[in-house]
């Protein structure tokens, strides 16, 4: 049994986390911490679990945390920066669902987090967590940075393109959307429901944190390695808690491309991204709790303008589902395992 | 008195139709016609206008309709066609709110509705309603052809980088979202609550009804009059009944534009374009049940990519506020008037 | 034109004062306050009422809240109390929205609200301003306790039986749910659009405020004053902003009573209850935004238990509408006045 | 394994079964039903499901159907009862999702469905499937009748007072909401999700087919059998897909019980049954995809008065999940086999 261990899971993130580790048959949680409810019972905070977990949240303790194979770090960025080294070192491994490790660039990082970066040593042993990309350096990693929601669809959605050398990457752009519980689980008035409840809007416009990350990735994924990438990428906000939809527009490069070819392709051997047949559009219900990208491409009306929709759940492929399917790999175990909960429709 | 027929008032186009008109000074409803509800009292279907109609819903009938002053056709496309001659012939002015009459290449309107069409000979004497570009055809028109809701959104968002020749016209991008009401009131399974609760998706993909609408307008804005335009649109369906919301992207023809003062400079004279101080961005409940059309304009990263948001509610600024517009412009009336409906937040 | 004072003015009714004032034609504002939102403007916070307002909040002052014809108490309970006597003797009237001067019982109020009463003189001049039972008392009162939303829902569904000693008042029962906004504007996890969304729960079973004052109104309206009342009430929260439903069951005290007519008779001559026909059943979004409760009644099975469905926006007749309207009592102007709002459907 | 064959699987219950079953490991589906459908495969229809079933529908065929050892009828009322005897006679047993073997007085079915009774043999031998009331028979029927989703919700609300005699059964009052995919995949007008949106109704108010049902059951559970018994139902329809909630109120015939106490002995060996600890009240997204019922049971200001919160969601234990948990009892696999997913929060 894989011992798991959650620094800060009181968050969305954390709460999915444990959703997918209840029904996980070769995981156990062994701690679980968090400053505020130290001492409280999971099942307190989360009674959808009850019955799963009898553990107390406790204070975060790096020699406790030592002790586990795995730790997910569940924190806002920042958070937990400092405690990471001494975890590694001692022995465990981590998967961090915080930004604090994705970037390469620390100055880059600093500027768009607006913060110093404690821990920079590590910064470049991280393993960015895209298995759809990145498995076999996963693997054997000591420290992997899982992914954005928003980085998850894009670069799923770009990538049998990219690889390519099929579009132009000076003029890409993303018009994502996201469920509000891409925000967290913070007491903010434009958060509430009566301040969202049947309305929609973009947000981040002129510079989401999320860009310096798919940028980057986007650069490493492409056929001539780090070639210039220009993405205008604009977040919006939907009135419901769960589901990302990204649609993507890239300009092709030649004429008479097969691209649905290109996608089943690419895909055909990944269990968690679905290529739809030609002339269908995925709903973000239908990702909704699983680890499935469900994607769908075409070129309207033959104008040489490709345009790609990529759906996940926010939560689970755009963090925890993904983080546990990391894990999977790390420990040579069938990616799939203890992913397979269905979208109970509707 | 402005006397008002409404052919086809069942639908929501006609019911927010009968809404405005409720509180318009200067207009009376004179004829309501329905053929399945012929007999039944307006407050019957529609519980809300108590106390303000007591009219019954009468069989379509050209003699009576010519009586009136305006007609509003709230109809399907392809439904009314062919009684619209006998009623503008007898001196009744009529503003369509249906597709018939927006596109003036016949060849194309009947390959994009599937149809012949019945009424060829009108198409040519068609004012497109859009107010914005159009104000003085409107004025003295007998026959106006009101915009679609995605047109109206995308055409404002576009027009002061059109008109005055800053964006490259062959690579327009615009990804909308449309609140399902926009669908009218059809009783299919697609529609229903539990189909669409908490999800999200595209559709019309490969070809949505309202593009060649877009792209006439788009090359009759321009400022160099019908070259190539070229709009790839993806419409997407939102969870909630009313909104409609168009993220527009552009590639711009030089750097250093102040695109803020474009919009607000073009317009600063209209009653309901407003554009929003640079760094924020609309949401669609800020215009729900108004004619107003919010827009954000910039320039992220200074990248040479303009991303426009414009948001309408898709009943009123998208289809019957526009038409009691109109209706104003045509009867020499303040273009608000009966318009200043507020959205009640939250 | 009566000047208008609101004191904290930023919160849900707070606004809903001002989009209805900004249609109202015999009213204008003259002073808004907040303690932390001085110099702002109201747009600014509001920007659907741009264009309808150029003031600025202001840090309350009693003197100049004097100079106003009738002052609006906006704020949540306990905030403003110390304020009003003196805003009072200056000669103003005040409208007060919150649950300060509701309950004649000092002791009681002092119970359920967890504090001190910081102003018990008034609290028996205050008249309890549900204008369908209290209309001639609010002509002439110099302070006006509006009543919550769950109470007006529910005296304005009990009262024709319980004037008319028609059911047995020892076993009433209400259960009634309201939408989030009845929250207020409170940055709380748990009202979170995340925390919320797509879920139904009761909440304050063991006691909500809003039963004390429930029951000494229910006592006043019966026809044996003061009779024992006994009052089972349970609210819920809905997952969507705005709408209130009251379903109340009562114990008939003889068998075939014709409750429809009771109910259309009580309520002929009011121009904001609505008794539906028989076997239509009311629903929130038909009085949403506009100062109507809509009502329906019948026996089920004919079997002794009265069911009456009532249904309101709880912050327009169950908050700021009726504040309006007791304004408008108060300067003899007609009870419905900048009160036509109708609600946009769908 | 157990061989399942499914009639009518292509609406939401049908659905449901699916998606349980995809994740049961003792159970394979060996025929799916349809006549509209036949020929198409099941993730066709449901594109959740792929990579689970490669199974088509097929049309009817008793003949096929009583290989399987368990056929499920997930049709509506009535469709489906003339095939019933030849199935149970080749030797399958039948769970029934309709409500076609309820209700043991053929009359009162046939009055409350307006039809008459194709198969009324049958009636007698059929098993009511609410396992805390009747695992023993359940276990081993040939014909199981599945509960409707309010009356398991109401009678596992009321089962432990009403066994227990402690309340006066002439005057129950069930307050119960649904979810609106209770309603079924029906393309009508009424349920289309620009009808429902943001608001809130009653409906079948003067008599819910579920009303017979219910009162039939309620007077099979009570302490002296057969005793009058006199239920207020009312139900109402919730603006999302999923969820139930059932406020139930009863007259206490004596004054101090310990109601806590006799829910948490009542349930305490009850894995689908949980009691909330006093003060909590259950909400609908903890049950979400769940087989659970969460109870709250308390005493208002302890006036004699019982109010029961008791929610369900109304495709799983309210249909489906419930038809399973009866499928492992009479396989006499572990209850809860099958039946272990967990609600996904936020």
């Amino acid at each position: 049994m894989i011992r798991v261990g959650i620094v800060g899971g009181t968050g969305y993130t954390g709460q999915e986390l444990l959703t997918i580790l209840a029904a996980h048959p070769k995981a156990t949680l062994e701690v679980i911490t968090s400053r505020s409810e130290s001492g409280r019972y999971v099942y307190d905070l989360f009674p959808n679990l009850k019955g799963h977990y009898d553990k107390q949240y406790s204070v975060p303790d790096a020699k406790q945390l030592q002790e586990c194979d795995v730790v997910f770090f569940a924190t806002p960025h920042g958070v937990a920066q400092s405690m990471m080294s001494e975890i590694i070192q001692g022995g465990a491994r981590v998967i961090d669902l915080s930004a604090d490790f994705r970037i390469k660039d620390i100055g880059l990082w600093e500027k768009w987090y607006g913060q110093r970066h404690s821990c920079p040593a590590l910064v470049d042993t991280a393993v960015y967590g895209l298995p759809e990309f990145n498995r076999e350096q996963i693997r054997n990693a000591k420290l992997v940075a899982c992914p954005g929601c928003y980085p998850t669809s894009i670069l799923l959605g770009f990538m049998p393109l990219l690889e390519q050398g099929l579009i132009d990457t000076e003029s890409l752009i993303a018009s994502a959307v996201s469920g509000v519980s891409g925000a967290g689980k913070q007491a903010k008035v434009e958060l509430l429901l009566s301040e969202l409840d049947g309305s929609f809007k973009a947000y981040g416009v002129d510079g989401h944190r999320h860009l310096p990350e798919i940028e980057q990735a986007l650069r490493e994924i492409q056929q001539v390695k780090n070639a210039a990438i220009n993405l205008t990428f604009v977040p919006h906000l939907l009135p419901f808690a769960r589901g990302m939809h990204a649609t993507l527009y890239a300009k092709l490069l030649s004429q008479g491309i097969d691209l649905q070819g290109v996608y089943e392709r690419r895909y055909a051997d990944e269990a968690f991204v679905e290529v739809l047949p030609a002339g269908n559009y995925p709903a973000t219900r239908m990702v909704k709790t699983t680890n499935l990208c469900r994607i769908a491409v075409s070129e309207p009306q033959q104008r040489g303008t490709a345009v790609i929709l990529s759906t996940i759940d926010n939560l689970t492929k755009g963090a925890s589902g993904q983080g546990i399917q990391n894990m999977n790999i790390m420990h040579d175990l069938p990616e799939t395992l203890g992913l397979s909960s269905l979208a109970h429709l509707p």
